[in-house]
């Protein structure tokens, strides 16, 4: 099964990147795409555009100022998923037949709106009295440490990975190559998750020009892109908050795509914080539940081991532009596929998964979970 | 040709209601439209929320409540058109084979964000400077008074009308029998449009609940919904603001339906602004570029007239709470060709269309429009 073809993609620099206008985000991002898949803007039929900040109209101005008028498009939210499901929209989109050709993407301009975190929303309780993403994920790396014996030690190792992948990345300067005691020495942000462990406030914008697949031979297939949404997490689950959805959502994605987690050679996921890539890796079925912390200490999830996982540095080293961040790993998975990543490229890959997660700032109400399949 | 079926739609009421939450508005509509359904939330396999100025993880919140959980939630944003673009995409959805039981849901809490009037965003340029949507629809208007003849008399005729049909629409109370003199002689908010001529903040939600057509007899198949966006207006045009798009997603809504605009039978229309009812009853082809003043004064847009505009009142006195708004006037045109609307009932129309701008923040960056044909 195939649903769509990526004929070009394209990012901006990830970078806090204040004052700049979404407009100077996107702009690039787009025109690197449509560069890459050798169409015309005039040529796009459908626009789906993933934003979580952005106000009310924002895509249409962005579009005006690249020529693309009186064609639909679609604006989503959904938390930190808005871009990915911006991107599973234009698939399916395509698939269906609806459209031929199809832009989707992917901006947030955060550092304009935000200082140095995202604040909670009025109607937040959970916001209100400090239960943010970091206190969540923080809570839920106590837990699953409790739980399971992952040392600080194991958590960090994903930073030092992910961190060290990012030097090879020229869309981002925050490559860096830390020691353990680095990451665990930064300031604590939410027990036990120091800031090395949680992405920054981050300024880009991704994109990726889509349409039914066509045997050109620089084009990545969609094999399969599932998405689902709710409760994240209950009291009475014995897993750790996200591991169900990711879990779920990913069988839906893998099953059709009529492919096991074993065939994948390269994996963009949701690290908003170390702890989220132990639990998607466990979720995505690279090792058993609770295996995270072994995984990432024996290298498998190293560039150069079995499952390399972000090998552009993921949200934590690229940072986490909300509406962006989905686009951002379908690209770096196109270029990985392609050969075309330059130093930190994969060898060999031949399908490729991302993962992304939408916890959202209704906290525990829980959000959203996208997983697309891609094909070199 | 037919994209798919409504079974059952359902609003809250319609009117400031300052400081209820998001869930409030929206569970009844939910519960109602699912009641006229008679299907149980529990199968409900995707949702396609229209909100603008919800915060983030607001669509996942209020499903939550209602047990509708792990399925596809798409929130999307389109301006005053985001209803209608999530009611769009709920039908396409069905009609491309994806989702056999979709949820399409508006919601807006207007009042709790906003004390008068919507205010300017941060970017946007032209809302700074006084130019928000008051001001773009009274150039509109006194550009159109200036080519066309128009009077503010029959600009005032559209909200004499619109508040007398909402008299017979019990899910708000701002229906009157307004004169023309009481509707100018409202205190005057952006020349030539006074108080009366200008929607109101409202907090409300509506919902639909769609799927394949089944034969069932009080079942509304969706004949076609189409959906442009882009620059909506360039000085270069020689129509009033909004005309072209309209008339160009009108055409497109027909085209695809195969049908005329003699054909339809009850029209629920965007008459944010009076001067907005009288643009798209000319756009839609109910009389000529120019006429739309005649068109009203002739009480050809009445109830009992040849083209009924607005039998529930409109935006104008209904109120408009933009996520809502598009699947408001969807709820009515449906109870319309079911003969279910009471005292505001149009006699024996089989036929109805529903048409709902989005004029959006970025004002002359224009937005959207979508247009849905809808057989009883």
């Amino acid at each position: 099964m195939t649903l769509a073809a990526i004929y070009g993609v394209g990012t901006s620099r990830f970078a806090r990147q204040r004052g700049l206008l979404a407009e100077q985000l996107a702009w690039p991002a787009v025109l690197e795409a449509a560069g890459e898949a050798g169409t015309a803007l005039a040529d796009i039929d459908a626009v789906f555009v993933g934003s979580v900040f952005g106000e009310p109209g924002v895509a249409q101005r962005v579009l005006r100022g690249l020529g693309i008028s009186r064609v639909p498009v679609y604006t989503i939210e959904n938390a930190c998923a808005s871009g990915a499901t911006a991107f599973h929209e234009a698939c399916h989109a395509v698939a269906a037949g609806r459209y031929r050709l199809v832009l989707a993407l992917g901006v947030e301009t955060m550092t304009t709106k935000f200082d140095r975190a995202i604040e909670p929303m009025a109607a937040d309780a959970e916001g209100a009295i400090g239960f943010g993403m970091p206190a969540i994920y923080g809570m839920a790396a106590n837990l699953y440490q409790h739980r399971h014996g992952l040392t600080d030690r194991q958590l960090a190792l994903v930073a030092v990975k992910n961190f060290a992948n990012a030097l090879d990345n020229d869309r981002t300067d925050a490559g860096a190559r830390y020691s353990v005691e680095e990451i665990l020495s930064s300031r604590l942000i939410a027990d036990p998750l120091t800031r090395r462990q949680c992405c920054s406030l981050t300024d880009a914008a991704a994109a990726a020009i889509v349409g039914p697949a066509r045997g050109a031979g620089r084009d990545v297939r969609v094999r399969s892109s599932a998405l689902l949404s709710g409760a994240l997490w209950d009291q009475r689950s014995t897993s750790a908050w996200g591991f169900d959805l990711v879990r779920d959502t990913a069988e839906q994605a893998l099953g059709q795509a009529g492919l096991g987690i074993e065939d994948i050679g390269v994996f963009e996921v949701h690290d908003a914080f170390t702890i989220g890539e132990i639990v998607t890796t466990e979720a995505l079925g690279l090792c058993a539940e609770g295996e995270g912390g072994e995984l990432v200490e024996s290298g498998a999830t190293a560039r150069d081991g079995k499952y390399p996982v972000n090998p552009s540095g993921g949200l934590l080293a690229r940072g986490h532009p909300l509406g962006a961040t989905g686009l951002a790993q379908i690209a770096e998975i196109c270029w990985q596929l392609r050969g075309e990543a330059g130093g930190r490229q994969v060898p060999g890959a031949r399908l490729g998964l991302t993962e992304t997660m939408g916890g959202g700032a209704a906290g525990l109400d829980g959000n959203a979970c996208v997983v697309t399949v891609l094909e070199g």
